[in-house]
């Protein structure tokens, strides 16, 4: 695929992009960004490696898709992306999105596919009009969810760095994906925010009774209680899930919403109480570990925050990318062991 | 109209049907439900006084439309209503449903509205897609929201009742619907439940800014934090608003969830607190009454539950329905009074 990001290569509205080049890299052919052209993905993204950065859809004649690589807020396709969106239909190549707009709705675009013979996936399109039952759940499937006191913290990046670390220790566990990008990592998923309000919680218990097989699941978590946008999403989530431990994902450094920077973050000891409260409406359940984003932080800052914030809430912390997830895992499993002794 | 409840009419389940009735009796000309034809609906439904309840369309000849008179968990229409609903098309009735379902995307209603010139009036559609942005709020509208510790016990009603007893007390206060029977009452809102999750904060801001022309706004609640299938909306609704007061809504008497008898209800201590909680994430807020629905319980002892739980909580409490809501209308002038001292 070609992985379209033009003009907007910041790592957090590029996430889409980001994640695919770290998870998929295999299936990427070239990002296209004519600001950035000529450079790797190495050097614009701090992933993929030598995959080249492009200017045109010419100079990625391997490729057979052209995927939207970000996630803007209210998710609309930029203007002036328009007529790459349409040269790319024009040459027939499939057209994949994660963006709220769905590709199929936009008349231009449905239009032009179908002259051309070129098909458009909608990964947040669902069909999901089911309310939760609470039927069916089994006892011992231990139930694992990433939660943030933020958007674009890291929350999906920890659940799939924590199950492929479980899956490697000989553990039968599984990522299970609830936003566009995890759904193009794990080849499926429902997209939770695109859900009608009412099914929220039963598209989350969907998700598990389909993966309930595996003896754990991370199921990445989306937004926040503590976002004004979408909190509601975030509990519809957690309660829908029935978690049985919670990992708290934050980004090192940052003080006020993403989005929003005339609101403060609060007290992450507030936020770690304010979730487990909320998860225990519904399912015994508690914090395990943190997960820190480092960002641009050096890896000493790094390391130094991660000790810091372990102590301060009492829990194992470190980065998953920098460190690995080995101390979220090994946390995972002793939820798991004392589960097993109830 | 006609109110279609057919073989629906325990109270909860035909909530639309009774709500209507108490609050628009005019524009009702009869109810349609075959196993209580002949009986008035004061008889079946408490109110609505001697508004005939008729086994047929023929026996309400003057109605110009049938209103699908019930709101089922899921919101499908029930299967042995569809011939009832496709009569009163194919006698150019316009259908008004407040159904997760729509009429417009049922292909048979679709096509038999066509054919007969009737128009099909979806109460639930939206078109939502904005996320919220926390702009443009006035500070001087005080915004009061009616919150539950489960569905389905008055929350609607309270806030109707509310607003009208202030507005009757000369304050410009304005009820502001967040359900189907909520916008057939005020001829206007937003069915939040319906709305895509992303931007269920983002529609309850927009009834804000719809509505703070007004001194005071009483918003509907939906759901409640504690129900399993709902709690999302519940959330998104309480932070998309910016509440300043809440009403606590209960059913006296009832120990399980709605729906969900094996899950109970928490203590309404534990309700409240955590409600307020919630709000206060994203503004200072409380709660400032409890609204008690009585339902079949005796006078007496709905009075000596609003006492008992009035002191357990330390609020004014009372049934909006029996008693009036005065106590909670002094409690929204008492808080207007000190957020103006602030």
């Amino acid at each position: 695929m070609i992985v379209l990001t033009d003009g907007y290569n910041d790592p957090h509205t590029a996430k889409t992009a980001v994640c695919v080049l770290r998870y998929r890299p295999g299936e990427v052919v070239a990002v296209l960004d004519r600001g950035s052209a000529g450079r790797t993905c190495r050097q614009v993204f701090d992933v993929g490696g030598d995959i080249p950065v492009v200017g045109s859809l010419d100079e990625a004649s391997g490729a057979d898709s052209l995927l939207i690589g970000i996630a803007p807020p209210g998710g609309k396709i930029p203007q002036h992306w328009r007529p790459i969106v349409l040269e790319a239909i024009g040459r027939g190549l499939t057209i994949i999105s994660g963006l709220h707009e769905l590709l199929r709705d936009d008349p231009e675009f449905a239009t032009a596919a179908k002259r051309h013979g070129a098909r458009l996936v909608d990964l947040r399109a669902s069909d999901e009009h089911d309310v939760a039952q609470r039927r069916g759940l089994r006892d011992d499937c231990l139930r694992i969810h990433t939660v943030a006191n933020d958007c674009g913290c890291g929350k999906m990046v920890a659940a799939v760095e924590v199950a492929q670390r479980l899956r490697r220790a000989g553990v039968d566990a599984a990522f299970v994906a609830t936003g566009q990008t995890g759904i193009l990592i794990a080849g499926g998923g429902c997209a939770v925010d695109r859900v009608i309000a009412d099914f929220l919680s039963g598209a989350a218990e969907n998700l598990v009774l389909a993966n309930q097989h595996h003896d754990v699941i991370v199921v990445e978590g989306q937004g926040s209680l503590f976002h004004p946008r979408y909190s509601g999403v975030t509990l519809g989530l957690l309660h829908g899930l029935m978690s049985d431990g919670l990992i708290l994902c934050y980004e090192m450094g940052r003080s006020a919403v993403f989005g929003m920077e005339d609101i403060p973050l609060k007290p992450l000891a507030e936020v770690r109480d304010f979730y487990e409260r909320a998860a225990n409406i519904m399912h015994p359940c508690r914090v395990i570990g943190a997960a820190v984003y480092g960002g641009e932080f050096s890896d000493d800052e790094v390391a130094a925050e991660c000790e810091r914030v372990g102590r301060e809430l009492g829990l194992p912390a470190c980065d998953v990318i920098r460190h690995g997830p080995d101390k979220l895992v090994e946390a995972v499993l002793e939820l798991g062991r004392s589960a097993q002794g109830r």
